[in-house]
């Protein structure tokens, strides 16, 4: 335990030290940096599927369940898209020292505020080995450094990156200690990482609902983070019925298992009898179970009757909630009781709906007339992102490079003092 | 403490349900209820007088210390200038609902931010009954809630202020749990304050570093907060030694306890002969002890030698710590060490050192050739200020209206789905 903690101390120092060499790099070293590691992936691609294969080996050994073994399996064209996703970072606008709002004032100093990377970013992540070619490209970027703890069902695939990034790294003169893979798979060192308040400045987990509340409590150092997403599709008294199906269908049906997918459906009374069944029998025939409340089972019979739970629940399955709501005043405030705060979208014609829903749903992304499942980095031209944030502070919604800096003051004078 | 618990909780309910009314309020309700607050602070100017005498009694009796009496005395003035600070808050642009960057996707959905409140913020201050009136303006212009724990000393002023500022929100039909004061003296309001996620969305601590780092460790909820100000000025290599002496002069000399003025005084060596024993003149003659590295007692004999603990503190007194350096990259490496990540200032005519210590210094506030007095948000345009950060996420240095919000991401389509 006290080498456990000597280590990740010793982690963090590095760290701490190569996120000063990072936050001064220029942007033509970091773009160097990140083609340098896309090509040496490529050409270990053999290599990293062989400790891909290695650690799939020990998982089946330990009886993973099939899901978790397939987020750990690479293939040849994986591995491609962690190249290519490199390739993509190193194409985006470097956000480092970008100086912004630069005004005078009445004394005649002139103040504005330049971007800045975070400093050190701990990630904690499971089974997928991309995760940590995504996270590596994204921190290098944006001028930090990162401590990257993977599942321990990873750790010779993510040894084996880590080597590869470091030659990277170093090809284009940047500290290794950029980026380090925590070569420990005890346990202990997570309740380290989320505690070394001097050495790390933010915390970014990804993975279970339970390992993430786990770490939000136990951490001393804030964390960039959503726990669930139960997003809401609700169909307006002045909805196309048509653009009501497509997304209803799009939200719930596309993948089942994302945070942006929809797990309940409002709809408004006044075109429920019109609307539901419809978009029930499309619901049924994709296999999806609905859970009804009382008005929705008179409309559609058989169905299962939805507890007040079921309203909380994000099923992350082929089920979703279904509720009849006299407008989207009662929509918004159902939405606000009982959503995540992740995404919401109405469907309408209506121009005052859609104002109102938009200002008041209080959620990281609210949407109009458009499926929830383009709640996504890519989809909203971030270019990447690191994960989704429901939290109000700091970032909110995809988090991309912005949300991996922060700003500062700046203050350009010529002599001016305080009167 | 059950019941205080009981209470607290009571107004984290009430809070967290007038949130969610001021965050759809629109800009005229509430300006309109500031102005109210103002003519009504005004009208009973006598009475608030008569409270804070009551206070000032009270505090007497218990032998508070003459610098806390000093801050919790109003005058004729401070009761005027508490009017004027609404008024001012009043002419300020309302953040709330703004939506920038708006843009197509090749998807065809449009993706924007709108700037949204945080929801409920807990102000945690001492002595000062004029934060009662300033936050409470800050909080109802930018749509949130908040609950304000001033100190016992404050008790019978903070009440009559919080009756004025809820006549003045009922009289622009806004909720009067918007602006809440904690009526109870029991210490423990504060732990269950700082406690209460479900109700509370920050904590804004204002007081001594002891106050903010107890709150901080305690809390469960993001904290926003500085804990002290060593502040720098570094006088390079190519200063102009009439703006260095105006500067560090006015830095540390306009007032002693302010958490932007200096501490820290750095001089380039190949100047430190010319240049420091006139601006160790002018500190002297201005009663400013002087603590040097062994360097300085070269040129400036008689004065006190600087310990490695000296570099570190933040006096708020009539001292200043000297250090003479080798250069712009010495001084960034120094500030970066010892410095409360507050405000640093360089005095400069060389472009490169001013890039330099702009881009490298991991400061707050970073400055060129002005005073670091200039670190407070009506120098630098914002109108207000509810404290200053020096932490990296969310806000950082002085926060106005726009850190007491947060964005979420719009999407605005016509049927798209993901495909």
């Amino acid at each position: 335990m006290n080498d456990i903690k000597q280590y990740m101390q010793q982690l963090g120092q590095n760290a701490r030290a190569a996120s000063r060499l990072m936050a001064k790099a220029d942007s033509n070293a970091k773009n160097l940096a990140l083609l340098a590691i896309a090509r040496t992936i490529i050409r270990n691609r053999a290599l990293i599927l062989d400790a891909n294969q290695a650690d799939i080996a020990a998982a089946k050994k330990s009886r993973m369940d099939a899901a978790m073994l397939d987020r750990l399996t690479l293939s040849e064209k994986s591995v491609a898209q962690m190249a290519q996703g490199l390739e993509q970072i190193a194409a985006l606008t470097d956000p480092i020292g970008e100086i912004t709002d630069l005004k005078y004032r009445p004394s005649g100093i002139q103040v504005g505020r330049m971007r800045v990377p975070l400093g050190v970013i701990g990630i904690i992540y499971e089974a997928r080995p991309n995760v940590t070619v995504d996270a590596a490209g994204l921190c290098i970027k944006s001028g930090n450094a990162c401590i990257l703890r993977g599942g321990s069902e990873a750790i010779q695939c993510n040894q084996l990156l880590a080597k590869l990034v470091h030659e990277g790294l170093a090809s284009a003169g940047l500290p290794a200690a950029a980026v380090q893979v925590v070569e420990t798979t005890d346990r202990s060192a997570v309740g380290e990482l989320i505690t070394m308040k001097e050495f790390v400045d933010v915390i970014i987990p990804r993975g279970g609902k339970g390992l993430i509340e786990r770490i939000s409590s136990e951490a001393r150092i804030p964390v960039i983070k959503h726990l669930d997403g139960n997003c809401h599709v609700y169909v307006d008294e002045e909805a196309d019925f048509n653009k009501a199906l497509k997304i209803v269908e799009n939200s719930k049906t596309q993948r089942l298992g994302t945070c942006n997918t929809a797990e309940s459906l409002l709809v408004a009374r006044t075109v429920a009898a019109e609307m539901l069944p419809g978009i029930a029998d499309m619901l049924i025939k994709n296999g999806i179970e609905i859970r009804g409340c009382a008005e929705t089972l008179a409309i559609i019979p058989g169905v299962r009757a939805a507890t007040e739970q079921d309203h909380y629940t994000e099923y992350l399955d082929a089920i979703i909630s279904v509720k009849i709501v006299a407008n989207a005043d009662e929509a918004i405030a159902h939405i606000n009781q009982h959503s995540s705060q992740h995404t919401d979208a109405i469907v309408t014609e209506n121009y005052s709906s859609a104002r109102k829903f938009l200002r008041e749903v209080d959620s990281s992304s609210v949407m109009v007339n458009a499926s929830t499942r383009f709640a996504d980095g890519f989809e909203y031209g971030l270019g990447a992102e690191i994960g989704i944030s429901t939290d109000k502070l700091h970032a909110r919604g995809p988090v991309g490079l912005e949300g991996l800096t922060s700003v500062k003051f700046i203050v350009l004078g010529n002599g001016q003092v305080r009167g």
